[in-house]
């Protein structure tokens, strides 16, 4: 049995279920049967946090009302701890960071490291752990994950997926219906996150298999955009009826892989180098308005996406909160260098929790498959559809008190 | 008695709650005790589609499972019947329009006629009124008010606004729970819809009275935008935490009158002779970004506002509900030329229906009074928000089928 202390962070870029998945490792940390935690604490703002030694004493935090306090934070969007997006050196080229990572993981007696967090969080867990093999210090690190985006490799899907789907799911179809009320004809289109994976913006498309209701086109950033052939979908589609919703993803991309909102992007690029990215909604009003003439208007669903708590999917929270759990018992049961996966059953909608290797998980996106995506490239496939249909099911509790949500702040 | 069908319409912009409206003078009519009502027509968007006599039988549609149907006309956004923005003639210049209007509401042997909108709804019931005071045809006409803007004279708020302002406050307050994450300085510019009263943009200071956490600055029309004071307070804000939210009307100008996102508006004007705006939460960010240059981005709430069904506030569909059948009952009782006002009680929040004259009430903008800002202009008072605060309490009824909020399509 390995004793000592737990570190939870959170890092990257915020969801409406990242703090159920905290309150899953701390519910398990908690509730460690084996008695090998000794403390728990939390980074603020991740590792950078942790390396300034800003921590909070979360044992002391829910050593009362722990029940309720982790209903609440399960409810609370964003990252409670504080994020980052502190990209670690490479092990082998700066043992130096890592030596003075070590000695405050020693300091503070920690022996089990969680990371929530997507792709960038996966690479600092993958680094420490590459790190960890060759240090005599015994430590066991886990990554549990978290995007919206749903594009980590090794997992069915990914915790806050399900809820960002419902939400687009449902803010679309409210949309839709706010479009239909006018004769004249006009086209809506909707920007949806998602800058290498059109899983999001797949969520659009939803409403179809479940009310009948959908938007006319859907643009996912896996296939090139064509701009002639989208004029031409559009000019169909208005010909059918006056009120036409298109979706499309902020990240779609020409031929040359230019992509569509380049013009009004604003070029800042983040310590990853990922650039930013808005205006593509905005470049495609501009080009319907030349092009087509008809009234045109961009709707960007922006951050809400990431952050509407108030309408989390049901079966998302649980797994999000399941998957948090699982990672502290896989890791007091041995389990380390990994990253908490889920599984789908081959029939139904079964989730289990497993540990999967760390490395060759990080930085690798997993994108929307071809099959799932129509031959015309403009919309995606029913099939498509019934793989994230169970992830929207159920609504998560929320918690209002004089008419708001409630929501939890250290 | 007057003894005849009832005709109802919708127009001007879609609500969250304007079919909670319609689902309440359905109601009143099918439940009529005088005996005045012998048939319901819908008019397809509004006196547009009645002109065209596209009239749907909603007396056939309601004969069956009526409460049902009903309880999802009420959660269903924007609206069900369909709108239009036509804007009537002047009867004393065009008689010859309203003979025609008359004729066909003696054809369908219509004597009530209910018209659900805002300002511009409230000229068509106006001028029809005063056409009807010089004809010998018997025929009661009453508005009802609709507006997420809550910008209409006579009346304490109007349905529709609860709604908007709840869905408002509690994405601003998640908002702030999503710039929250990050320690780098950062201003987060939330843009709300409201072009010529800043009720909609004072409902983004209300968690501040809930839960303690609001917007740093929020800036209504009603006050002179003035750039450099803008930019002092965002300095001071930056000064004393990092992640600075600040919330501004679509509609703010100038002391010169110009709008601030003028230069990126569209320049279209709608029948009424508005300008559609966008832009003025992209110009603040520019500016930001080129005078203070910390990580700067805008957020446009855009049409979610008035169409998030999913998050209606309980206490504004009850009354949605309520006003329309009260004006139902009124109306059979033979009041006319009015439209339903909603009357708060002195003490606390008793709100009654009265039927007020229709003349003098439209197209005047009832704007946020002085007292209800504060003196330097960058926020609202606590007395403001004290007087918003009541119609956001309670949490309408969604009905979920397969991970959906269900609509009800005519």
């Amino acid at each position: 049995m390995l004793k000592g202390a737990v570190v939870i962070g959170q890092s990257g870029g915020p969801t409406a279920a990242i703090n159920a998945t905290l309150a899953g490792v701390i519910k398990g940390a908690l509730n460690d049967s084996t008695g090998s935690v000794t403390k728990i604490y939390g980074m603020k703002n991740g590792i950078e946090g942790f390396l300034r030694e800003d921590l909070i004493d979360l044992s002391e935090y829910f050593a009362e009302d722990a029940e309720k306090k982790l209903n609440v934070l399960a409810a609370t969007p964003a990252a409670a701890l504080g994020s980052c997006r502190k990209k670690l050196p490479d092990p082998a080229s700066d043992k130096e960071f890592f030596d003075n990572l070590i000695e405050l993981f020693k300091k503070y007696d920690v022996r089990y490291f969680f990371y929530i967090g997507g792709n960038d969080s996966m690479d600092t867990v993958a680094k420490l752990s590459k790190y960890l093999e060759t240090s005599d210090y015994e430590m066991r690190a886990v990554g549990v994950p978290k995007t919206i985006d749903n594009d980590l490799q090794a997992t069915d899907h990914t915790p806050g997926y399900g809820s960002a789907a419902k939400y687009i799911a449902a803010t679309v179809q409210e949309i839709i219906r706010d479009c239909a009320v006018y004769t004249i004809p006009a086209v809506t289109i909707v920007e949806i996150m998602g800058r290498d994976a059109g899983w999001l913006t797949a969520a659009a498309a939803l409403p179809r298999i479940i009310s009948g209701v959908s938007p006319d086109l859907v643009y996912l950033p896996e296939v090139d955009f064509d701009t002639e052939k989208f004029l031409e979908k559009v000019k169909e589609a208005l010909a059918k009826h006056p009120n036409v919703v298109v979706a499309v993803s902020e990240g779609v991309k020409d031929k040359d892989g230019h992509y569509v909102g380049e013009g009004t992007q604003s070029g800042v690029a983040d310590a990853f180098g990922h650039k930013y990215l808005s205006g593509t909604g905005k470049a495609l009003e501009l080009l319907v308005k030349e092009k087509i003439g008809c009234k045109v208007r961009s709707v960007e669903l922006n951050i809400s996406q990431r952050c509407a708590a108030h309408l989390r999917s049901g079966a998302d929270i649980s797994e999000s909160l399941a998957v948090g759990q699982a990672a502290v018992e896989n890791a007091v049961n041995g389990v380390s260098a990994c990253m908490m996966a889920m599984v789908r059953s081959e029939e139904g909608y079964e989730i289990t929790y497993e540990a999967k290797a760390i490395s060759g998980i990080a930085n690798k996106v997993k994108t929307v498959p071809t099959e799932y995506i129509c031959d015309d490239g403009s919309n995606v496939t029913d099939e498509c559809l019934r793989y994230i249909l169970p992830m929207i099911q159920g609504e998560a509790e929320n918690y209002f008190e004089m008419g708001l949500p409630v929501h939890l702040i250290f």
